[in-house]
């Protein structure tokens, strides 16, 4: 007998409607029943707070988003199983019949990719019928929730190496096999020059790298034997692994390679240490040209202590910490009603206040286009500043062409350029002033906020 | 014109070949090209060290990490990018011409998913052609690393909660929206009671619960008339959430329905005072038999705390902590070369050293069936013990049928049990005795480990 097959866990991008937490399906049904399904309702997504040690964010993961968003559906089996749960066994009939007919058919605003933003202001609205607008909230912050903490992270890691480059190792250590997409997506975007990661350089167009492992050393159980039988393979991209057995030896093993091989990786010990050591039997050996990369669970702080301690590392592989946003692995992400058919809503709930009305944001700077500070109005006002919120998706399809990743990556760096000096660098906790209209305070007072 | 389709990142599982890092496909390539491919690896996957806060592991994501390898592969578009790679330029055209023919043809040993497992000791072992046992290592950990991650947060956060339900609605707070199903699974498979996932329930049959967001309050923004018209739609599976505008008042409006609600749940606040409140007025209002869930960033620690305060919560539902494993987001699991044709390899980096040769695991237990140490020893030797590794994948076959996820979720809770008292319980800071048989010691010796 042959045994049964293991359970396939990966979705059919075409079904993924049920990606989705019980109780909006209970709320959709009960719309449903209430009458309210098709009343206009306006969500906001924003986030709570910074995570710990961050000043700013940077939002990512809107186009994978979007994308899900825009096929997002049940199959006929998918609503045959919901039909069968004993929690929503009281639902009628037609709402499971109308299900495999239902998408997502609203509006979405959103501020761009590789924006800096921060919590208290709105970072995406839908308007869509009550139903439609319930039933994408899980898929929608677990779409952008990660990809902002990752982008976030890697672009402190970008500004601690300071111009060297810094690459994306994470794949093995994500949270699952596909993580490693949305992350080499949202490194790249905040400043990564590549991935190790092959399909996500495939899918995305992001520059791939890759070297060796100990266990390449290892096979040929003879350093300088397996050192020359990979410059034989990649004559003109010989990087090297040269701390399988003793670290300075292999750097000697690595230098004697003709012709001059490109680059030697250190993977283990004290890498500041190390790596002025093998530049030094580097540069004996006429190796100048050689560069030097490091690994071995780099995070932002690691690399800001090796560029300080004048470490002759040209490169940085970072994984686990970038992965993972290993100090900070969870944001506060939410997605709250704000208004139904235009007039505002609140919850009072201690901590946890929303204010009502759709909303917009405008970013101010001063004369050098440094930023000073973001005032959110009601979406209808007029004030200074560049409006970041702008309409994506109407009725349900795309509204504009999608910015390109290049074009998020350059817009991303220049975003963090115009950051106040207070809120760059890894030490940073200075505060970013966000204000609201008057309109919304006075809207907000009127409602018991 | 229509603007242009995002990107899709959701992968054809037909063809995850390349869901791996650049260096495996160097590595393979330089194999090839140096007449190694085929000769037989022996790589173990194991756990470094003890993620904080921790006393043991459970080992869990087996089956979807086997279903997966079995199907690992590239396609023909796959195929021709990575021979469009310039770092990949001098590799002759039929490496490319054979990837998508590759297949996993090896043997996998290992643990039975549900095991509670320790740093040191070999949880998988592949025996494979050294080209695919390479291939599959990415693959493999990103698989293995994220489930036994969460499946051990979650068996801390049963053991904190004494017999009351746990609940996953982690969903939208993953590392993306395919984490979802996999922390699902894995809390499920520790001892939650259930998730709030729609598409895990279904697929894994695993219990799924619902109840109301905030914006159904806030929708019809009277929350009794709100509270009434759930109630209506789900007579026998009412929940209703008590804490959108005034927590106390809220659980007076619940009390008030008829016939009596199943539960409450709060989501924010003092919930040990606010339960003991709300228990009062539903007793006082003759509700003796609606439950009270509570809500809000909960983790063992806070629940431990809720529990030991005597706070009358029934369940609890618990999200971001478990779904990021927020205080350990990162497990040190590596899969090493430990041998080539039966012959032991070593890595002897710093901090970094690997026992060489194929291993087993045998645990011993005292006369009451408690565990009291594990003894590591070659794959051939036979002590003491219940040995912890069989045979799932004969030529890349699965070789017997995995266990169901109740029969590992059943596994699991007798593993806990039988777990020394000194590592239970969410402050435990004891060690686990692992032992290395004389024939490994000496091995390890004899190549300078």
């Amino acid at each position: 007998m042959t045994p049964q097959s293991p359970v396939n866990l990966w979705p059919d991008p075409g079904y993924l409607g049920p990606i989705t937490d019980l109780y909006q399906l209970t709320m959709m049904a009960g719309y449903a029943a209430s009458g309210m399904a098709d009343k206009r309702a306006t969500f906001e997504l924003f986030v709570r707070r910074l995570p710990d040690h961050r000043s700013y964010l940077v939002f990512a993961g809107l186009e994978q988003a979007i994308g899900d968003l825009l096929r997002l559906a049940f199959s006929e089996e998918q609503a045959t199983y919901l039909r069968s749960l004993p929690a929503l066994s009281h639902v009628p009939d037609s709402f499971f019949e109308q299900l495999p007919y239902l998408r997502f058919e609203g509006d979405v605003w959103s501020i761009a990719e590789g924006t800096v933003v921060f919590p208290g202001e709105t970072l995406l609205r839908v308007e869509a019928p009550l139903a439609q607008a319930q039933w994408v909230e899980t898929y929608l912050i677990a779409s952008l929730n990660y990809p902002t903490l990752v982008a976030t992270k890697a672009a402190r890691i970008v500004e601690a190496a300071q111009g060297r480059g810094c690459i994306d190792f994470g794949a093995r250590r994500g949270h699952g096999p596909h993580v490693g997409f949305l992350a080499a997506r949202a490194a790249y975007l905040a400043g990564f020059v590549g991935t190790s990661h092959v399909e996500a350089s495939r899918l995305l167009g992001i520059p791939v790298y890759g070297t060796m492992a100990h266990s390449w050393i290892q096979s040929f159980g003879d350093e300088r034997a397996a050192f020359a039988a990979f410059a034989r393979t990649f004559p003109e991209n010989t990087t090297l692994l040269v701390d399988t057995y003793d670290t300075l030896e292999g750097v000697r093993h690595a230098a004697a390679i003709e012709p001059p091989i490109k680059a030697i990786r250190l993977d283990s010990g004290d890498l500041a240490e190390l790596a002025k050591a093998a530049r030094g039997i580097l540069d004996s050996a006429n190796r100048q040209a050689t560069k030097i990369l490091a690994s071995n669970d780099l995070n932002e702080e690691k690399i800001a202590d090796l560029v300080r301690a004048g470490a002759p590392i040209d490169s940085f592989g970072v994984g686990t910490e970038l992965i993972t946003s290993r100090d900070a692995p969870a944001l506060s992400m939410v997605y709250k009603l704000v208004a139904i058919d235009g007039v505002g809503r609140v919850k009072l709930a201690p901590a946890k206040r929303t204010y009502p009305l759709a909303k917009q944001v405008f970013r101010r700077s001063d004369g050098q286009g440094r930023f000073t500070g973001d005032h959110v109005t009601r979406w209808d006002e007029i004030v200074d500043g560049e409006p970041l919120l702008s309409c994506v998706v109407r009725e349900g399809r795309l509204a504009k062409e999608l910015p390109t990743l290049e074009s998020i990556r350059d817009r991303c760096q220049v975003q963090i350029a115009a950051l106040p000096d207070s809120l760059r660098g890894v030490d940073s906790g200075a505060d970013y002033p966000i204000t609201y209209s008057d309109a919304l305070e006075s809207e907000a007072t009127r409602l018991g906020l």
